[in-house]
């Protein structure tokens, strides 16, 4: 399906504010749908694509699928977690339909989207998508501030993974052009830059670490502790100086108790 | 990708029109195709599939793609001209990018959206889709009284057939519940209900204590720590058992440097 040529160039900052999404896919059994992802993002014009631990890459059925997208499929980063696709990112949103105990509120894709390209003014947002049959693990959607849905028939809502590529990106690409300007919707503008994904984890790693040394937890018996707090701390859209107070608290806990 | 089950089934009348929605996909080259096609309408509540002159149908690619939409190609009518597949249509629409010297007025998918289900008051309407390659013919657009296009990246804008079907009947979809289809339930099964304001003033009472003890808050010289972390707990909207959670840290701190 072709399109007729613009009739004026997308403006700058448009274009630079979707060049800061990543589009990662974990554990993609199916090298086809990493095809279709790829011509799914550069039709709204989206770039940058980072798979964790796909299945088969490189592949030809990729190849064959991305029809002209394959410069997408040649820049593509692979990772063998979560944590090093999402490095540096500020923001990371899940997703997923599926209900979670722990997991940020969903938003339907339509009102996360204005957020998502707000954030990406900050720096580099990630759009995680999980395997094919069995989505993202619970793990992963709790290394993410947001968990984002695709409004789908209730009695069949198995979209296929370049399908639920390509909607996210369609309604990115309309926020960022089609006279939808992006609206803070919590209207709280950071004080300070929002904090990367390394400097989060390395907080809940101490937290974590003071929380076992105080006798606090058992990492025996961790129970639901950890991602309770990740789900806490994930609402709350941690900034730079915040982390750092965070975590100069936790030092002089230790110092104070000797470690 | 699955969807959480719904709360309480959509209305009637929504799914009534959503039900007068054909799909008619002519010409298409790819059996493939025609199965992503079936899954992105189930997916989205539709279930009308018209198939003019497809080159391979039935075939088990399609009914692969359809993944569990094979009900959709069971059911799915083919014909030999686009007038057959349209007859008995109050209002078709054509799909397509390219402008036409002779077509009507191309409108953008999102805006056609809720003027399509309106005329599927009264009667049946039909999105008309082309081959992959070619597209739809002039001829084939002279049938429909509206033309739509999906905005995408000017400088590649080819999307898949099926992801194009995809886009179309979930605008259709978004408009028929008015942007709010009921698919997803407010509740967070294991969220806990709202601190009180007294729980989370004591709990800044007693961070601050802690923060004090350790040496970390000079009670002289307090700078705007506490208005900090008020403002970033303030944002979290704490519930009762991450009060708890908190508090329970704290507790253990104190008792750990013998307080």
């Amino acid at each position: 399906m072709n399109q007729p040529s613009a009739s004026h160039s997308p403006s700058l900052l448009q274009q630079i504010r979707l060049d800061k999404v990543r589009i990662v896919l974990s554990h993609t059994s199916h090298p086809g749908n990493i095809g279709a992802a790829a011509r799914a993002m550069k039709t709204m014009g989206l770039s940058r694509l980072s798979l964790v631990n796909p299945k088969s890459f490189p592949h030809n059925e990729a190849i064959a699928r991305a029809a002209g997208a394959e410069d997408i499929l040649v820049e593509a980063s692979v990772w063998s977690t979560l944590d090093e696709a999402l490095a540096g990112c500020v923001f990371a949103v899940a997703v997923s339909a599926r209900h979670r105990s722990l997991g940020p509120e969903p938003l339907p894709a339509r009102e996360a989207a204005p957020e998502i390209l707000q954030l990406a003014e900050a720096g580099d947002v990630a759009l995680v998508f999980g395997n094919e049959t069995s989505g993202l693990s619970n793990a992963e959607v709790q290394r993410c501030q947001r968990t984002v849905f695709i409004p789908a028939n209730p009695d069949y809502s198995s979209l296929n993974l370049g399908s639920a590529v390509q909607l996210l990106c369609y309604e990115l690409r309309l926020a960022a052009f089609d006279g939808c300007p992006p609206v803070v919707t919590k209207a709280i503008p950071f004080a300070s830059p929002p904090a990367t994904n390394d400097d989060i984890e390395r907080f809940y790693a101490h937290l974590e670490h003071v929380m076992v040394s105080t006798g606090f937890l058992d990492p025996k018996q961790p129970k639901r502790l950890l991602p309770k707090l990740r789900r806490l701390f994930g609402r709350a859209e941690l900034e730079r100086d915040e982390i750092n107070i965070l975590r100069g608290i936790l030092d002089a806990v230790e110092k104070k108790i000797g470690e």
